[in-house]
């Protein structure tokens, strides 16, 4: 340990792929607070310890001093992978850490990685569940283990290590042992095993490159190959598909089973391809991102449609009421995504990293930063109240919030995002063009050809609309004679902001003039001093599903900006139920006057009676109502009423309620 | 064993209730063919000789034979309850012998009865999974051990074989044993355990009934009342809803968590309530079937939505695509409405068992008998390919029926149930009121007060609506001197058969005169020579989802008769799909002309043309379409179209195929 703090990279970056664009470092942005800095800074100031403080009243810290001072035993808390939740934690300290600088998050970081590395066995072996007295000895249960999947995590938060601070560390010794370790069991002439939840090979892949070590590359590529050829022994009643073990990466045309599964692979397969120009590999995952988001990905961006195996469904399967949309399904996808947009430089990619982001990561926590959504189901038909505060909680019912889950992949995972939240917003093209993927009041600071490029973001969004950039420096050069050199600022139009219909998007440069933008890139040449304002059309606006969507036939959704907004029936009149509603889509949903609402909408709605319930009859009958309803009388109260949406990352904060996004026309 | 025939009682029934109800005895009704005729034949033909060689091929009997030559091992095959699945193939046996006196039926049952009593513990102790060297002791997995469900099911058989050829039997003593066993376990003073999957319940309240013992009457009792104490141990991450421990019998509301589970022990429950006049609970369950009837029940009468954990799903929530509606559940729920109709005549039961017999029971096995549906979902969106001939196949996925399963509950239990067929049919009220419950053609002859009563019902129901009894025989007495008795024929006029807003049911009684009768018991006086018809509206009509049904919302489906219909993609015109049909209502559906159709029906739909997928794009967008769809102009053959739906028990019949109950009409 050291007692001075140690200096950070502020160029520090997850993916930190070889090729053209390179990604923000999180000490490259400074946020002003606003949507995500506030996010940022309860997770800093409150998810962390809560997450610690779960881990070691669960006993799950303490089962690598078990594995340290050899009492491991039958009788060992936690599921096989609450390791990997340890480490994700450690990959969340290491961000906030390079991030901040902050010596008490570098001090609580050193604390927890002492007692994993105590447990790390001579030859570089590190897993509390397997392996050791009284345990199930290594790789023996390879479909289920998740061995080599809590591997993966150790080698990602050595990874945020090595950017922030550099490879000369613990946690990084420990990994570089572990993937030797790896490397040697199931390397070419080892074992040609692969792990029954994928996350190794995004890990062997990032740590070979921080480390320049083209060996974990190497095994990575391995693990990527050997998938999909139904080697894994089944789990239960699920199918090869369950964990993308039906069909090769290269071969496949959609993501299918345990949606965390699949997409971390994606995202191996696609690290793997970049560092190998493998380009079959990568139009592989790209195939297989643009089906999947067509036809199975929710408004939410959420993916995951099935609670049986949390897995996708059939295409079209898009159930709002039983969506499973698992936080770390949205983790995973952010991931996917940026990989591919860094790869790609395709703007479909930063417009679901910003849906997902905006809809699935900031829904999980709740405002406190003390409780999580693991699911993030679309529609909640009733009063969420299966959640034990201070317990620990099964994972998937939605409805509340819960501080802990009997499986927590999610805590941690939003933990770890939202502390390297600034690797997201934006990127630098061949060190000339900067590129704002995402959009946040601050200050931004990065190197590009020539020198620094320091910008001044001035926004509300996503409350409002316009976002101001100013140059505030950028490097001088020969060309013009005494000024700063041109940089071409990239800016996103999300797709959401279109011209159809409505006021799109405008962009005013530095000459003055206001232009139309259409969806997509839109290029400003800058230099210093230079403003340029970004104007995207936020109002509420309906959004109506594909109707090959049947359980979303007959309803709509109001989107704001990047928000996907939900009625919750705390904001009903006293007396109307949420089954009630049905909106009129022919008036325009609109900005609410109350501040309460303000990030929201008002839509105007009818409330219609509820049928009768034929008494012991199955719900259905001749008169589009259940039969013998006596078609009660119109109630006095039936004309129009106004109703306010909120953003549905903020639903079930006011207590137990039933919610939906996609709202009854009919 | 005998090698003389055994005579059988014409009289023997599944649930033989004390109270003024008694139902019909399996030999007290010959079927001349006809819709149950039929797939009674097959049962008997094909099925019973299938579930015989699958169990054999997969060392599911072998189990037995190691249990009795001590050769248990850790290597055991089949999952810890496949001893039910002989149990119910014992039960199966038992009754079509009891029904037909077949003896080679007989001789199959009892060389299976020498291997089952063969393993049979000196303690009465029978089971292959648990107890035994190299297995694990008994009574260690209450909770997913599922001893006491395989006795239950033991128990049942046993019962099967007192009520067709009596008590002195040798699967009757090893039942008996059993029970003796069960009851020395976990009596009073005993283990106060359950059995995480109720079944043990029924199996011995029904051998107290049938062997007047009222122990196993004051067992099955105890068994119910000590449920929903959350007693069992949680199973993975399914709360103690998943095995009804949370909420106990008599003050349930409503059925929840999986649904065989629920309705098995409602059935024990109803056993109970009856036999020791508990009407606290028997309107406990009584309330249960009303509130899960009206609200979390399908269109098939399946129930169960959830595939996670074959269980029901929150009130309104009926997806077409993944109900899960297990055909073991469909069985369950005829039982348990079978025993509440004896308990209380209220014809919504008999209602309820013909929807679910029809369309859940015959639903199951393919035309051959050697293929069964496991999961009976209304809607199948992706051709179903993932069944493998001659293998045994995962148990829930849809689209193709399936020879057998890892978990094959399903086979068995519609044999036993298909081969007690007639016990569902009609029941003898105070043994002067004869109920038809549900119609067939065939002859019945069934005790009443004074005598016997001999009826001969003509009819192709439901195919066609006209069902013709005539009274061949009747009970002869004093008054009037000379003739017969009058005898009153009850018959039920289904729910579906109402006057609204169209023909309704008729009967034309022993005057000739034809009255109109709605839905409920419609009695009629007969005498010996009386002829009564019953006319019953079966042309196709129209019935639509309560609007709380969020998964249907904007479809209608299609009845006729009890027949639930279907539109199935081989029947639809080339190059159309089934995402593009739209039912016009306004058009009623009729009978089709061709034969081939001639239980279905004919609608009038018109052919919508499929949006284009917006490229990268969650599908959701601004104009009802995806977003940037073209509008593909409208194809030249617009006009509408007539389409043929089937009945949907016969689906899958020709080939992979998509499916839907519920068609959109917007």
């Amino acid at each position: 340990m050291t007692s001075t703090p140690l200096t950070v990279d502020p160029a520090a970056r997850p993916v930190d792929a070889p090729g053209p664009r390179r990604g923000l470092g999180v000490g490259e942005l400074r946020l002003d607070g606003g949507f995500w800095g506030r996010l940022q800074e309860t997770n800093a100031r409150a998810t962390f310890q809560h997450c610690l403080d779960w881990m070691e009243r669960l006993g799950w810290l303490a089962n690598f001093d078990r594995v340290a001072d050899g009492t491991t035993g039958p009788d060992r808390p936690g599921w096989q992978f609450s390791d990997s939740e340890v480490y994700k934690l450690l990959e969340a300290l290491a961000w906030e850490h390079g991030r901040t600088g902050d010596p008490s998050v570098d001090a609580t970081f050193r604390k927890l990685v002492d007692r994993v590395a105590a447990a790390q066995d001579d030859d570089g072996y590190l897993n509390t569940c397997f392996g050791h007295p009284g345990r199930p000895a290594r790789y023996t249960d390879l479909s289920s283990g998740h061995e080599l999947y809590c591997t993966g995590h150790l080698l990602q938060a050595a990874v945020a290590r090595v950017r922030t601070v550099g490879p000369d560390d613990r946690l990084v010794e420990v990994a570089r042992r572990a993937a030797d370790h790896v490397c040697r069991e199931f390397g070419g002439g080892g074992s040609d095993g692969i792990c029954g939840h994928p996350e190794i090979e995004v890990g062997l892949a990032e740590l070979g490159r921080a480390l320049a070590e083209p060996r974990y590359t190497e095994q990575a590529r391995l693990f990527v190959e050997r998938r999909g050829h139904g080697t894994l022994a089944p789990v239960a009643l699920l199918g090869p598909a369950y964990f993308q073990d039906d069909v090769p990466v290269r071969e496949a045309d959609v993501w299918r089973g345990h949606a965390v599964r699949a997409l971390y692979l994606a995202a191996g397969a696609v690290d793997v391809a970049v560092d190998t120009h493998d380009d079959d590999l990568r139009a592989a995952v790209e195939r297989q991102w643009a089906r999947s988001v067509e036809r199975r990905t929710y408004l939410t961006g959420g993916m995951g449609s099935r609670h049986q195996d949390e897995g996708f469904g059939d295409d079209w399967e898009l159930p709002p009421d039983r969506a499973y949309c698992e936080t770390c399904a949205g983790v995973a996808s952010v991931m996917v995504s940026w990989r591919l947009l860094l790869a790609t430089g395709d703007v479909r990619y930063a417009d679901l990293v910003e849906r997902t982001l905006y809809n699935v990561v900031a829904t999980s926590p709740r405002a406190d930063g003390r409780a999580f959504f693991y699911a993030n189901p679309l529609q909640q038909r009733e009063p969420g109240a299966d959640v034990l505060p201070d317990a620990v909680n099964p994972r998937a019912e939605g409805g509340v919030r819960a501080p802990w889950f009997d499986v927590s992949c999610c805590p941690t995972n939003v933990a770890r995002t939202l502390a390297s939240w600034q690797a997201y917003a934006a990127f630098v093209d061949d060190g000339a063009v900067v590129t704002l993927a995402q959009y946040a009041a601050g200050d931004l600071r990065v190197e590009v050809a020539g020198g620094e490029l320091v910008l001044r973001v001035d926004t509300a969004y996503p409350h409002d609309g316009e976002v101001r950039v100013e140059v505030r420096s950028a490097p001088h050069g020969p060309e013009p004679v005494g000024g700063s050199r041109a940089v071409t600022l990239r800016l996103r139009v999300p797709h959401w902001a279109s011209q159809e219909g409505g006021a799109g998007a405008t962009v005013t440069g530095p000459d003055g003039v206001v232009r139309p933008a259409a969806p997509g890139w839109v290029d400003v040449a800058v230099r210093e001093g230079d403003v340029v304002v970004l104007g995207l059309p936020v109002a509420p606006r309906f959004s109506w599903p594909d109707p090959r969507i049947d359980a979303a036939r007959g309803t709509v959704a109001v989107e704001r900006g990047p928000l996907v907004l939900a009625l919750e029936s705390v904001d009903l009149p006293d007396g109307v139920a949420l089954e009630q509603v049905r909106v009129d889509p022919a008036v325009p949903a609109r900005v609410p006057d109350d501040v309460e609402h303000r990030d929201g909408a008002v839509v105007t709605a009818r409330v219609e009676p509820l049928p009768e319930v034929a008494p012991g009859r199955p719900p259905f009958g001749p008169d589009g109502a259940p039969p013998e309803s006596e078609g009660p009388p119109e109630p006095a109260g039936s004309a129009p009423v106004d109703l306010p949406l909120i953003p549905y990352h903020r639903w079930a904060e006011r207590g137990p309620s039933t919610m939906r996004v996609f709202v009854p026309t009919v």
